[in-house]
């Protein structure tokens, strides 16, 4: 049995994990009998945005763990406890959370500074031979870890849309288009990739490439 | 192509709608062709509930068409417009948001009440021929809509605990088991129930229940 770690980073697209990528992603890890383990990092998130509304809540702090084990049921342990020895591969769902609590992405660009038990993580990973699986927005993360490291250049993909491809070459990956339904496969670096919801548009258009992206990562680990 | 409310009650197990439910619900109906539209009350939820430590928050209020819109990516509307003229089918997915924020069956068992705007939707519903479905603990607010009915006794599952399935009872429903994959139809009121998380243990095998469940409502609506 595969153990997979999942990266949360709250609950809710604008603020939070894209709620649909992480629950498809725990969905095929357990249709293809992978042992699941979810974590996210105990820290106040960036932002609350109502999601109804669509605006900031500049007046109310949310927890990353607390709201990531909404998704997880409350099967979630704080990022710190992440221990790559255990695990066979972590997948990154995307979301805001992915690019405002795991990294600052959103606001600061390639310029962003990255959380440092998720630099950990994809470093541990990466050395150990583990399998990294990134979707929607989360490939930012791993362009970010390695930053300026001669000799990885990780090619993800990241949707169409130009300036954000951009800001992951400047940080130095190699950027690769896919369509929703398909994945990118850095086979050197052990890293895939799907773009979800950063291309869409619908739920199901979404599943088809984590369920791909899930079978690889297991396939591969 | 048939058009399906989604009645949303929060977002998270024990104070909202069980999200892997309301992701699978959204997820089979996009699969497999029809129109989606969510809806959840604009108005405070019962409970706060802190998912990691499964503590309730007492300080905390929150809103239900606000945390339900996380789930729907914005895309929603509040239950009292939803009108059942425009929709083929209407779907409660469970958690505990269902027996909190949807009537507070959680907490008054058999004596519960029910949200006016749900009793109207479930009886336009039935009065219309549009088809219910409901997952987990939700077959609770079709019972209670139903309640001191003569001639209605809604035939449901609620999974295999003794006192919740005679709570239901004592409402007047009529208690079918049925395994996690699998759906009780009762083809004269038209309502389609599968037990989810009642009965679990893992998103895997709630999916296939839900899935049926889906397919049913859409073939009978």
């Amino acid at each position: 049995m595969k153990r997979v770690g999942v990266v949360l980073s709250g609950c809710g697209v604008f603020d939070g994990s894209e709620i649909h990528e992480a629950v498809l992603t725990l969905l095929y890890l357990d249709q293809h009998g992978a042992e699941i383990r979810c974590f996210a990092p105990d820290k106040p998130q960036m932002h609350v945005v109502n999601h109804y509304t669509k605006q900031p809540q500049a007046e109310e702090t949310r927890n990353v763990l607390t709201e990531s084990a909404r998704i997880a049921r409350g099967e979630i342990a704080p990022l710190a406890k992440m221990n790559l020895d255990q695990l066979d591969a972590v997948i990154f769902p995307g979301g805001f959370g992915a690019a405002k609590n795991l990294c600052n992405f959103a606001v600061a660009g390639p310029a962003c500074e990255i959380d440092p038990d998720v630099a950990r993580i994809i470093h541990d990973a990466h050395a150990k031979g583990k399998v990294i699986g990134a979707i929607c927005i989360a490939p930012a993360l791993v362009a970010r870890a390695f930053k300026g490291e001669a000799g990885v250049s990780p090619t993800v993909t990241i949707g169409t849309d130009a300036a954000t491809a951009g800001a992951l070459r400047e940080m130095g990956a190699t950027n690769q288009a896919a369509s929703v339904s398909d994945v990118v496969v850095d086979a050197k670096n052990k890293i895939v990739t799907t773009p979800a919801y950063m291309l869409g548009p619908t739920i199901s258009k979404v599943a088809q490439g984590i369920e791909k992206l899930v079978k690889k990562v297991l396939e591969m680990a």
